[in-house]
C-alpha cells in the first residue's frame, strides 16, 4: 500500500529556490571566512556519546539525538535497568553514538585529537548541520546549520577585533542592518564582586540579561527572590541604568569597578576592543551592553551577540572567548575565541526583508525547445558548446507540445528560450527569444554564446 | 578526568588540506550539475523509518542507523517483545527515525510530497552525506557523500545522453581517465528470454556480472549450480564472448535477441544512446558491456557504471533508468534516470594519482607579521583594505618571536609575508617577502594589493 510521505517534525526539505537562497548565505559567509584566513574542517555527524554527554548541561544531554547500536542492541542491556526503567542507564546501554549538537565540542575534540598536526594559532571554520531534540516552534528546528569560526592558541585581543570585523563584513555583504553587542565576562564577575556577592554571579547575570525584555523593576524583583540584600540591589542599579556613548559607559564602569581587579581588567579589554574596532571604520555600530550574559559557564572574556535591527528575531550570531575548551579532553590552558553565525535565522531575516540579489533563481541561462529527433540532436550539440563556455543550458528532452515546453521555461524563470526548427537546422541558425521582453531574433549558431551573455 | 578523544569507527575528520581537496571535487561536480541545468535540493538527515524501511532489501534495513526516540523511549516497548528479544519489533518500538541511507529514496519521497510545486521534467541535484552501518574497511565508510543528479518525468533517451555527457565533463575537469560502461536492463531480460529461462534473469545477471572478476569458466559453473541446462549455458556463451567495437557488438546482440521484443528494444535504446553520445565528441570512451548488471531490481532501462582507468578501485559513479521509483509513495508511472558520483572514492582516486591543482592549500595570500601594538593595528587596517579587494589575509595576532610567526606562514604554505616594523610604520610602506623565492622588497602600502596579485 502506498505511504503518504512526510518528514520528521522540526526538519525541512529545501526546494531549488530555497537552496539558491541558502547557498547565497553560505557562500557569502564562506567567502569572508576565507578572506580572514580561516580554514575549513569537517567532523562526522556522529560522535561518541562519551564526547557529547555532560558538555551541554543536564537539559542538553536530553536533547541529544542518540543512535541505536547496530546488530544486537539488547546485548548490553541489564535486566535490572529494564525493570527499573532507568532511562539514563538504558540510553548508555542501547546507544554508543549521538548526533552532533553543536560545532564547538566536536572542534575541541578535533583540536586535541589532531594536536600533533596543528600549528597554533589555529583559525578554523566549519559549516555543518547540528541536531537537537528540542520542541519545534517558529524559528526553532531539530536540524539546522551552524557556521563557526574560531581562533585557538592566542590570547591576543586582536582576534576579538578581527572577529567583530568579520561579523561586520558578512552582514554588510548580506545587506542586513545589525547591532553588535559586546560585553566581557570579567566585567560581570567584577560587578558581582563590588556589590559584595561574588558567589551570586550566575543569579545576577541571569537576571540582568532579561532587562531588555522585562524591565528594571522585574529584574530587581527577581534579585530579591535570589536573596540579594536591598543594599546590594541598590549598588547594582548604576550598572543597570548606565547611559551615554561607549566612551562614557566605559568611564563610568571603570569607576564603578575600580575596587575589583578582574572587573578593571574586563573594562580595559572591552575598551581596547571597542577602540580598535572603531579605528578600523565599519558599517555596524558596536554596542557595549553590560547586561549581556550569554552562556556564562562557558565564556571567560569577551562576549559577542548580534541582533538584526529590522526584524523581530533573537540573536542571529554570537560568540566569545573561552579559556579551557579542550581541558575536558586532556589539553588544558588553550585559550580561544569564536563566533557562530546562525544560518537558519539569517535565512529567516533575509526572507522577511527580501534581501536576495535579483538573479538568484539558479535557473539555466537558456532552454532549447525540442521539435524532434534531428532538431533535438542539434540542440544537444549547441548546448555542449555553450556549456564548455560556462553557460548553463537546459535542453527540453521530449518533443512535447510547445505550450508544455514553454511552461517549464516560465516556471524555472529561464531568461532565454532558443528555438531550432527546420529552417534554423538548414541555415545553422538559432531563434532566440528573450523571455522578459518577448523580443525574438534569429542569429547564426556561432554567435549564440555572445548573445546570451 | 580527561577523556582520550576519538570518533566512531568508519567516520572521519577532515583537516584544512583535506577539505580544500574535497571542496575542489564538490565544486567541480556542482559546477557541471549547474551547467547541465540541474537544481539543488536538500532533504533532512533524518527520515521517518517508515520512509526508509523495506527500500534497500533485508540487508539494507539492518544497515540503517536508527535514532532512539526522545523522552521516554520505553513507552511503546511491549513486554513480550522484550521477553522474546524480538529485535525487529523492538527497533520499531524504540525508534521512529533513521539516518538517510542514500539520496534516491529521499528524492522519491520529496517528489511525491512536493508534487504540486514541481514542474516536470524535474532535474534535481543533491550533494549530501549518507550513513550506513556497514563493516568499515579500506574505501568503505559509515558516513560518506553522494552527489546525485536525476531527471524525472521524461522518458526521452536524450536524458541518458546528457547524463553521459555530464559524467564525461566532470571527469575531464578532474583529469581522471575513465571508462564509462553502459548496458540496458531490457537486454538482460531479452537474454534470459531467448535462452529459455526468463524466470532466472536475476541468477543469470548476478552470475555474468562477475565475469571480469572470476572468468567465463567460473561463471558457467555458477550457472550450473543455478540449474541452467547445458543447452541454456551453451546458448548464453555468445553473449559472454562478444567482441569487437560497439557497432559490431550491437549488431551481434541485435541478431542474438531478434526473438525477444524486449531485448530488441533494449538493443535499440543502447544503439541510440551510444551513437548520440559519440556524435557529440567526448573524452571518455563508451564501453558497451552486456555483463553489467548493477542493482537489477531497481533499474528498468539504461544502466551506467564508471571505472577509473589508472587506479584499482570499484565503481566511482553509477546510475540508470527506473520506471517506478515513486510508486511506493503513491505516485506510480513516473519515469526517471539518474547518476550518482561517489565523492569519497573519487577523492581516493585523486589522492592516489595526485591530480589536484597546485594552489589548493586554501591558504591566505599573505600573512602580516606582528611586531607589537602599533604595528599590529596598522597591519589590521591594511588587512581590512586588502580583504575588501578580495585578497585573503592572515594577521599574526600576537607579537611572538619572529621564528614562531614564520613557522605558521610556512606550515600553512602562505606565499607572501608582509612586514610592518617601525621604519615601514613611519613611511607608510610594507616590506613584502616572497616565500617561494626568498625575494624581499619594500613598497608603498597603497601598491601592496597590486604586488600580491
Amino acid at each position: 500500500m502506498a505511504q503518504k510521505p512526510s518528514i520528521p517534525k522540526g526538519t525541512r526539505d529545501f526546494s531549488p529556490l530555497e537552496m539558491a537562497r541558502r547557498d547565497y548565505i553560505f557562500s557569502t559567509i564562506t567567502e569572508q571566512f576565507r578572506l580572514f584566513g580561516f580554514h575549513r574542517i569537517e567532523t562526522p555527524a556522529m560522535e561518541n556519546l562519551s564526547t557529547l554527554m555532560g558538555k551541554y548541561g543536564e537539559e542538553g544531554d536530553k536533547l541529544l539525538f542518540k543512535i541505536l547500536n547496530s546488530g544486537d542492541f539488547m546485548r548490553s542491556v541489564k535486566p535490572e535497568d529494564l525493570e527499573q526503567r532507568n532511562l539514563p542507564r538504558l540510553t548508555n546501554e542501547l546507544c554508543e553514538k549521538g548526533l552532533r549538537y553543536d560545532l564547538t565540542v566536536p572542534f575541541a575534540r578535533y583540536v586535541v585529537q589532531h594536536r600533533a598536526e596543528i600549528q597554533l594559532p589555529f583559525k578554523r571554520f566549519q559549516i555543518q548541520p547540528v541536531w537537537r531534540a528540542d520542541r519545534p516552534q517558529k524559528g526553532r528546528y531539530r536540524e539546522f546549520y551552524q557556521c563557526d569560526a574560531d581562533v585557538v592558541g592566542s590570547t591576543s585581543l586582536l582576534n576579538e577585533v578581527e572577529l567583530l570585523e568579520l561579523i561586520d563584513a558578512v552582514f554588510a555583504k548580506l545587506k542586513v542592518n545589525v547591532a553588535i553587542k559586546v560585553n566581557n565576562r570579567k566585567v560581570l564577575a567584577g560587578i558581582a564582586e563590588v556589590i559584595g556577592c561574588p558567589e551570586k554571579i550566575v543569579d545576577i547575570t541571569v537576571a540582568i540579561d532579561k532587562i531588555d525584555k522585562i524591565g528594571l523593576e522585574a529584574v530587581e524583583a527577581e534579585l530579591v527572590q535570589k536573596e540579594l540584600t536591598p543594599a546590594q540591589i541598590e549598588a547594582l542599579r548604576p550598572v543597570l541604568t548606565l547611559e551615554g556613548d561607549n566612551t562614557a559607559k566605559l568611564a563610568k564602569m571603570a569607576d564603578l569597578l575600580k575596587g575589583s581587579e578582574e572587573g578593571t581588567l574586563g573594562v580595559e579589554e572591552l575598551k581596547f576592543v571597542a577602540e580598535a574596532f572603531d579605528a578600523m571604520g565599519h558599517k555596524a555600530a558596536l554596542d557595549l551592553d553590560f547586561s549581556l550574559a550569554r552562556g556564562l559557564n562557558y565564556y571567560t572574556g569577551t562576549i559577542i551577540e548580534v541582533k538584526a535591527l529590522d526584524v523581530e528575531i533573537g540573536s542571529i550570531t554570537g560568540g566569545g572567548r573561552y579559556d579551557n575548551l579542550t581541558g575536558v579532553f586532556g589539553m588544558p590552558g588553550l585559550s580561544g575565541v569564536g563566533i557562530s553565525f546562525g544560518a537558519d535565522r539569517i535565512y529567516d531575516v533575509l526572507n522577511a526583508l527580501n534581501l536576495y540579489p535579483e538573479d538568484l533563481s539558479g535557473a539555466s541561462r537558456v532552454m532549447f525547445v525540442n521539435f524532434g529527433e534531428k532538431e533535438g540532436m542539434k540542440a544537444m550539440s549547441v548546448a555542449k558548446a555553450l556549456r564548455e563556455q560556462g553557460i548553463s543550458v537546459t535542453v527540453y528532452p521530449d518533443a512535447a507540445k510547445m505550450k508544455k515546453q514553454m511552461a517549464l521555461a516560465n516556471s524555472e524563470h529561464i531568461p532565454f528560450v532558443a528555438i531550432i526548427g527546420s529552417d534554423e537546422l538548414e541555415n545553422d541558425t538559432v531563434t532566440l527569444k528573450n523571455m522578459t521582453t518577448g523580443e525574438q531574433q534569429t542569429i547564426p549558431t556561432d554567435r549564440l554564446a555572445e548573445a546570451l551573455r
